[in-house]
């Protein structure tokens, strides 16, 4: 196991840096949760950060981690989803140019997002190859410097930083749930956990149809997911390589669970706390409610990574 | 014009009666808001409030208001909304029994949620007739005290500690906007406006399609809606005597709003907060953006009523 004692304090180093930038996001706890799960549970509601998720965490602790001197070209990625618009604001902040690579079926709401952030898009066909290549040619000809959306120890570092909130308010929580998709959530969470205490248990949430941590974690290697098909559409992404290092030796367990529970949690967490979480979201509060044996009379914090869903598509219809 | 001074006080006394029963609910800022209102807003948040809505105040103000003497045989009131819900749990709280009148044909949902509170449930047919028959029955058999839905005074005094918060919170606010059905909550948040300033301009907000409270002001007596159609579920019921009286007095006007409005802008603020509000709600928030010559530059107060929506049923869909 690596030495995280380092690494953990970077955490700290990123929540002073993007602190004038984010939302000090709320926690928030229900009375119904607390009942049907058996234990104390605590939201920490990044579905209430700019742009809708913790995304905007990581892109500002990366924007803002790059010296004038070298961001002066601007910063790229190619995202179609809640990084496009946490990096177009992080550099709208940081008054640098943010390019976007998207692939050209990208839905029309987050094309105008990010461009509303002021960030300039280039399109491209919607599969890996074109993306890279497009994202090659952009970087190639303007010197931006490319910000990946999760394999990146100041986006995991700046992911962390909700959870280091959580554990300032509530410093006696036992366990966290974060949702895992390409690793930058959870494994930012798992160091602000280290750097608080190390007897704080942490759990990755992922959807059985995109177990690809769950089977990294159990073979001791990255396995991608191939097309992996769930509505928890942050999560579709398999682990990057810093984030399948840091989960490795710092989160006690993937806790997978299926569809209909992630759907059905959702309605339910939308009626009661009047709070609108995406799939991803809900696929962490679905594993509080399935894994009693680890949870029950517990004080748990849950990342609520966030709240972008299309209004006009919901899971339960 | 009558004088305030002494009916605005109770609104501090309900204040302090119903503290330790209610949530303190968060005032929400949304730079996009202020942007396309041109003012300042600060939304007021009854759909975190228990129960899921504002009406949770004044029930709680008027069982509490009760002696204990009078108040062994329960509370009674007909209603199939927010109302049944609040009472019922107000009347849990105080440890009497709460006994609801609803039409036969009320949502399993509003059913399950009352009968979850413990209340003691009749059904009738689905007309006011058998409602007050019904009710009548009740209290006749049991000696429950009725409690008004809106046109009770400690009702009003218990609605207006939502506006009472968000002064003491924004004590520079300009202008007040509430929603208006029965006229509870817009005659308390006048009486709380009055107490804290006789310079802020309280405005009802209420769907063109149940206009009863803008013709009856115009008219100076109240004139009925008859078979009011609108997705403002909760602002279908005409101004009730006592809230007539204090909203021709206090309040600066009732602006109408189109019910396209009420549903673009309910979307619009769920997609922008992540917060679920209930058609009611977004009248007031519709009401904000449709009447700039009123608040552009202005700090505006919004009471955000309530977030008890059908999520199978929404009204964009």
């Amino acid at each position: 196991m690596n030495d995280y004692s380092l690494l953990s304090r970077d955490v700290s180093a990123a929540a002073a840096r993007i602190e004038r930038w984010i939302h000090r996001t709320p926690v928030v706890t229900s009375n119904y949760f607390d009942r049907i799960s058996r234990s104390h549970c605590y939201f920490k509601c990044e579905n209430l950060q700019k742009v809708g998720a913790f995304k905007f965490r990581g892109a500002c602790n990366a924007v803002f981690s790059i010296p004038d001197s070298e961001i002066q070209n601007g910063v790229i990625a190619h995202s179609s989803g809640n990084h496009a618009q946490a990096l177009a604001l992080a550099a709208q902040f940081r008054g640098v140019r943010a390019f976007i690579v998207m692939p050209d079926n990208a839905p029309k709401v987050k094309q105008a997002a990010a461009r509303d952030y002021g960030a300039t898009i280039t399109f491209c066909a919607s599969n890996l190859a074109a993306r890279e290549t497009t994202q090659a040619e952009i970087i190639e000809n303007t010197g931006a410097i490319e910000i990946h959306p999760y394999d990146n120890l100041h986006i995991i570092c700046g992911q962390g930083t909700s959870a280091r909130e959580l554990l300032a308010e509530r410093p006696d929580l036992d366990c966290l749930i974060a949702p895992v998709g390409g690793g930058g959530l959870l494994a930012g969470t798992a160091l602000a956990a280290f750097a608080h205490s190390k007897h704080i248990k942490v759990f990755g949430a992922e959807p059985i149809n995109a177990d690809d941590a769950a089977r990294s974690l159990a073979a001791g290697k990255i396995i991608p997911s191939v097309n992996p098909n769930t509505i928890a559409d942050g999560l579709l992404t398999s682990l990057g390589h810093y984030n399948f290092s840091i989960i490795q030796d710092l989160v006690e367990g993937i806790l997978t669970v299926g569809e209909e529970a992630i759907t059905e949690v959702m309605k339910m967490f939308w009626q009661r706390t009047k709070l609108i979480i995406e799939p991803s979201a809900a696929t962490a509060v679905a594993a509080l409610l399935n894994y009693p044996d680890h949870f029950a009379n517990k004080k748990v914090g849950v990342i609520i990574s966030g709240g972008n869903v299309d209004l006009e598509q919901l899971p339960w219809q």
